[in-house]
């Protein structure tokens, strides 16, 4: 077992020969309770749901849902990538994912073939975390890091973006301690991210997600890293709500902010954050916490579950490709214009 | 029953003539519960334990704690002050409070002098929160608020410092919708603000903390209005974890910044915000919501309850005495240097 294997121990994705094994995320940290999808009806349940969630694991786990819907007739298989398609919107990975496989029915490809194709996405996956990892950790200098929501092996097929980057700077002695903020109101960040650093033995502190720019104040922290839901070809970058935030916070006090996701978060053709659409999710989640009704009848509630990042405010993005540093339209436009060396 | 009572409906702290009767605040907005203190011992806790909070509310239930404690002997009266003293450390009203009570005991006063002393301080705070409220509401030019933490009747005397604010705009017609931020951990914007907001007729949604800067960048606000535990000689003010952090995506977006609070909460002998003590909280609060554990076993927290902000990120400072507009020691030095006319 190598050093970056101990702070790696998680897999949330798991496919059985004839069903998908889910980790609940709901239901952690207390319970690692295991769902089984039948169906890619009971896939899109799961993602709408937040059973499973995090757009690699997103896309890896509709991928598996289209395998589970290609036995039956092409009607019904095409009924079931529609219902994929729409389960959350603003992650792009979900689309990429589906395109992917839709790329192969349309040579008509087979059950086998199929397979085949969403393994190599789940492994693709985990080879672009391990790359970004080490690039992503190229770029700190030592010190402390704060993460935002859950981008680690829960959200991927393992390792994680962001938190793959923290695994690998702690291995090389690069990070020497993690702030997790909460993530209200799912608390990725308290329930799923503080489950992965405490399993994997990584110095951690939860905060509040408002103590971030005080936090900051003190100089504990060099970099803030979080992953993305789709990043635009501007380098605009969706991710989940509060890390707008975090990068002004960051920006005012001389922070350096990092996004890290898969090249298959890239979305070239969308211009820019203004093209992004955005979740609204239920204001029951914000009008309670884990189950239990918080504030007084009456009362509304706004959740937007994602913002946008402009990309000035974002000092690299790291993909598999590499690093890009200070993104615009045009660094971008280097590495993902159609055409581009892979 | 004039158009701004019915706005105001709530009373958190009241004195019942031989025993303080407090509206308990960890049970809002579900189970409307007083407790009853015959002690200065009951108040200190119930100030320590959350049960009465807000920064003019602590000093008023304080002063009350002394008139319970001077039935005594001086010894344990002064045992008593001190204890009230130490029951929380930021909000400097308390302290202010105590020391009008002291005031009057080095004078040789006796139950009747410190009551009559105790109930001016009540009923000063209601007029000072009447008077903030029609000078704050003259800056405000209609539209979008927003505001953190729970600073209304349940965290005064009544009608409250930026909430009162927010009443008379709104009965103004110049609030047409107020924005909360359900403040973590302790959820005093979800729980509180959100029940004297509805319950009041005020038009509000509750978002997350980390929706704010999303929320400002979408245009619906125009004011951030946030209360004060402490004020710095310089303007720097130190209030609810995550006002500083609102403070900087406010001025990110052009959205202006008033801090409401009475003139009790400023320390003219603290140079500045550097000089204020922050009170870190047990890290349980921020490991589990509303009593239920959401972090898994092994973690640990940073649980900082108050943060500071700059002066140079206010536009306003709001007290019974006036507006300071760009407060800065000079500003703040021509209302509040001693010998300046109250």
């Amino acid at each position: 077992m190598t050093e970056l294997d101990r702070h790696d121990t998680i897999r949330a994705v798991h496919w059985l020969g004839d069903r998908l094994r889910l980790l609940d995320q709901r239901r952690l940290p207390f319970e690692e309770v295991f769902i089984e999808c039948h169906s890619a009806a009971d896939v899109a349940q799961a993602i709408k749901d937040l059973a499973v969630r995090g757009a690699p694991a997103i896309g890896i786990a509709a991928a598996w849902g289209v395998v589970l819907a290609a036995q039956h007739t092409p009607q019904i298989l095409s009924d079931c990538l529609r219902l994929l398609r729409a389960s959350r919107p603003t992650a792009v990975n979900l689309m990429w994912a589906l395109e992917r496989m839709q790329g192969v029915i349309d040579q008509g490809g087979d059950v086998a073939r199929l397979t085949e194709e969403a393994r190599h996405i789940q492994e693709e996956d985990l080879a672009a975390n391990r790359r970004m990892g080490e690039l992503g950790a190229s770029l700190l200098s030592g010190g402390g890091v704060m993460t935002h929501c859950n981008t680690g092996s829960l959200a991927t097929a393992g390792f994680g973006t962001a938190l793959g980057v923290i695994r690998s700077g702690f291995a090389k002695g690069k990070v020497s301690k993690v702030y997790a903020g909460e993530t209200r109101p799912w608390l990725q960040g308290a329930r799923l991210t503080m489950y992965e650093l405490v399993r994997d033995g990584i110095p951690a502190q939860l905060i509040a997600d408002s103590a971030a720019a005080y936090l900051m104040r003190s100089g504990a922290v060099q970099w803030v890293i979080v992953g993305a839901d789709r990043i635009a070809a501007n380098g605009d970058t969706a991710n989940k709500i509060g890390t707008y935030q975090l990068a002004i916070a960051a920006r005012h006090h001389g922070v350096k902010f990092m996004v890290v996701a898969p090249s298959s978060t890239v979305d070239m053709a969308t211009a820019d954050g203004a093209g992004i659409e955005i979740e609204l999710r239920d204001a029951s989640e914000l009008l309670g916490v884990s189950g239990t009704r918080t504030v007084v009848d009456g009362a509304s509630a706004w959740n937007p579950v994602f913002d946008v990042t402009p990309s000035s405010l974002i000092d690299a993005i790291v993909t598999e490709r590499g690093i890009i540093e200070r993104p615009d339209r045009k660094s971008m436009a280097a590495v993902f214009r159609p055409g581009a060396a892979e």
